[in-house]
């Protein structure tokens, strides 16, 4: 018995219900041209994943059910899977349904909801109970829902229940080195229940999340029979025998570097795209950090979609303009220089009888950090571009920023990302073609803030602050066991004290695209207030 | 049999085990000496409840079990009970113990974990499955622990298992009205199981929350007959004779604007005090949120630790700048007076080549906020002072604000008061002592960033606009339930396409109190990135 089915692999706009209908419906008009007799989808298809709070509104769950009817009286000459948020009475469930021919062949309700990291599932759903497994010509085939495949049991369950074969939809995030484990723990899995499996996985960005595609089909022994595409939309036809998958192309995976830029191009794509923006911009000022921002959102939009400003100060050295200007004109980005003396000197006039008798401190360094902020937020506001911050996760770890100043920004790309990171992205883009000064990676980073500030003036050196970082935001390491991995002592106190008393500035920064497997933000919840000190 | 219950409703630290744990001992000791047998404490008592992710953090779980065995130690002459995170192999729960005499007479592991709302509870801990009862002098007493007293069942559970008394610890937060829906959820499951109940919840501030106290003790027929005060730590002694409480004396609670007015006060009170600050500052426009801003903070911190700067631009009208003063000099709090004309004018300059040949828009508006942002985070930056910001529910519910303008600030008291209850809050505090010129309060309401502006020339009324937000973000409505309601369509639709498009702004607005059934934050979690149109 031959039976072809098709992965779609698409990148939905989470809440736009009508506008993902349209795309399914598309996609199952493909996937039929293909040849497959059934198309499977990405697990809350309709609504994206996640809705967060809207999966609390009553009109966009009823508008969510209608689309099930919808899509089963449009597309009835392919078999189609799709996930959805089924409501029955007063309980929401994270469901699938398989529509064949006008008709609901199957539902399956979630049963494994996740509620850490990332996930905040059981704030909506209520668990489902029952495996699900139907037949379709001939073949019996059984459905699961992501977390559902990576506890144990579930899947075995659904073979005893019959199934031949398994379906799974997925919204299953990216961060570095996720793909490898996805597929070790899953495979695993399959391998012990001795049962093949589809891996439908969806693409894009949404907010904090990546979502990385990469589905794949593995063979009842957990081999990996097909793999699709990272960061792409991918229609894609694996033909079983018997329930057999026969093999089909492998996607190699990127490498770690790689796959990590490619993500952060993905995500400031989606971000702009999905919210309207024409376009973006960014304060360029001769460092590593806002050279790779610039890098990444020229990889992502096109040059003629990014525009670089050069704020200099009394403080910036003429090699950060000129490393500045050098990279603009090799990516073919417009940038404009804009001084912010008179600003600086305006706010330290009218500042001056209030600050009478008083002595300079971080007050001055911000308030030119800021001065950047309102000339970056009016340009960004007259032409409706996106303003990209270019903080990296190391500063943002340890408050190593001006809040309403060089945070300012509707979406910090490199939020995630720790600075000995910043570098290899850095060398990775310029192997592929040299668009970033090669002096602005090898000189020592400086804020320029103060005469011939450092940053190692405040901070450990970054390859001993960033393995401490994350030990300790990461990995949940207590300073003692950091300090028995073998960093100092006072190293360990200086920077986790810092993240303990920063968290006011990071609750007010952009969301970031999450890369690691902690982020700031959604993944990390810390109050503001708290008598917690790790050291 | 006679029991003394001690009530401690007792503020505390989130995170601070150490001072939480010294706390819990001095309580217990003043306890001791009004004669009590046993102290009851709120929810969580040694990490301070909601300790978030720190819950995640194994140094963190280890320090509150062995905050136990401190406590076991060093309270030996009266039982206490007191909440703590359990560790149990993987598994953590939600538990409250019993110590006496230096030994563990009871343990209860919380069995019904809310997940909803302001609540994360289900991605820290497992679920208890038992009721608890333990025998203390002779009466059988049952433990629970919030969440649990407000479902079904767990009540007539615990009865079951032998209790003729039950103890409830908590940290249940405030909202406008939630007092009285508490004691009514709670007293009618108290009647429907004939069993006395004592009700101890925390007071105090945390981020986003307050928690209001308001401990209470009701008879088996669910009425109240003993009532702590509201928003003030207290520590009150119940008689109970055989099981059954003696009345006591029972605090009247505040009327609901004057409810609301005291959790303010407390929120700013202690947000500055839990995190340090030295004192408070704010933008003081002469406008109706400010004003009431500044009462608060004079109301919290006391007049010598909060400062006010007045920031006049050549659209700040005189009365404005008259009505500031008039207040300031009334409350006697120190204010300067910095006109924003200098820095516009330098940010004016800077940007004329890159704005040549654009209009005017908003761009011109948000640079003068963003000076006056810019202003008062230098100021605050230099005096440690906590920099307030002003905006109301409704600015930010329909994005009329400025990111790092007028929404810059550390905390932001009023951001979930509506502005028709900004002005009854005005009223309230103006019927203790008139401390808001009355002009600020009659004239209509205006942001001043361009010449003769008033609110209404952008919103619908607010005796409109208010009741529509708190459809439509509070109860969830659709916009065709709320027009059903009696409001006119195209109110409807600017209201609510307003609030749907500027999630990105409330996602980097500061923490505010949460006085209404839905605040923006924890509370309400809506995705940036969304394709949702409400109309």
């Amino acid at each position: 018995m031959s039976l072809k089915i098709a992965i779609a692999q698409i990148n939905f706009l989470v809440g736009n219900i009508a506008a993902n209908v349209q795309h399914i419906i598309e996609t199952a008009h493909t996937a039929r041209e293909l040849g497959a007799d059934i198309v499977v989808f990405p697990e809350l298809t309709v609504t994206g994943y996640p809705a967060e709070d809207l999966l609390l509104r009553k009109d966009f769950i009823i508008a969510a059910n209608n689309a099930i009817y919808t899509l089963a009286e449009q597309v009835k000459d392919i078999a189609i899977v799709v996930g959805f948020p089924e409501q029955d009475g007063e309980q929401l469930y994270n469901s699938a349904v398989v529509l064949h021919q006008g008709v609901i062949l199957a539902t399956y309700r979630k049963q494994a909801l996740p509620n850490y990291g990332v996930f905040d599932e059981q704030r909506y759903f209520t668990e489902g109970s029952q495996p699900c497994v139907f037949e379709f010509n001939g073949t019996f085939i059984g459905l699961t829902i992501c977390e559902d495949v990576w506890q144990g049991g579930i899947i075995a369950k659904t073979k005893q229940a019959g199934a031949e074969l398994l379906l799974t939809l997925n919204a299953s995030p990216f961060n570095a080195g996720k793909i490898d484990q996805r597929e070790a723990v899953i495979c695993e899995q399959i391998k012990a229940a001795q049962i093949p499996l589809v891996y439908v996985n969806q693409i894009g960005g949404q907010d904090e999340l990546i979502f990385d595609g990469a589905s794949f089909v593995a063979d009842n022994q957990g081999n990996i029979v097909f793999r699709a595409t990272e960061f792409q939309e991918q229609i894609s036809v694996v033909e079983f025998h018997d329930a057999i998958p026969v093999p089909s192309s492998c996607v190699q995976q990127y490498e770690e570097t790689a796959g990590v830029y490619q993500a952060l191009v993905l995500g400031i794509k989606d971000y702009v795209r999905k919210n309207g923006f024409s376009g973006a911009i960014l304060g360029l000022s001769g460092g590593i950090d806002s050279a790779l921002v610039l890098a990444l959102a020229v990889d992502a939009l096109g040059a003629d979609k990014v525009e670089a400003v050069l704020m200099p100060s009394r403080y910036t050295q003429d090699m950060s303009n000129e490393d500045a200007i050098l990279q603009a004109n090799v990516s073919g980005v417009k940038y404009h220089i804009i001084p912010i003396e008179p600003a600086v000197n305006a706010f330290t006039g009218m500042l001056a009888d209030v600050f009478a008798g008083t002595k300079k401190d971080t007050t001055e360094e911000n308030i030119q950090a800021r001065c950047r902020g309102v000339i970056l937020m009016a340009m960004s506001n007259k032409q409706g571009k996106l303003l990209l911050t270019t903080g990296n996760k190391s500063e943002m770890s340890v408050g190593y920023a001006t809040l309403y100043g060089d945070m300012a920004g509707g979406f910090a790309p490199i939020k995630d990302v720790p600075k000995l990171l910043v570098y290899a992205l850095a060398n990775y883009r310029n192997s592929l073609s040299a668009v970033i000064p090669e002096r602005v990676i090898t000189r020592p980073p400086s804020a320029e803030l103060a005469p011939d500030q450092v940053d190692a003036d405040s901070l450990p050196p970054y390859d001993i602050l960033d393995p401490i970082l994350e030990r300790y935001v990461e990995q949940d390491q207590s300073a003692e066991e950091i300090i028995a991995a073998g960093f100092k002592r006072e190293d360990v106190a200086r920077a986790i004290s810092l993240v303990d008393r920063n968290e006011y500035k990071r609750r007010q920064s952009p969301p970031c695209i999450r890369i690691t497997s902690r982020a700031f933000g959604r993944d990390r919840r810390y109050p503001i207030t708290s008598g917690y000190r790790g050291i």
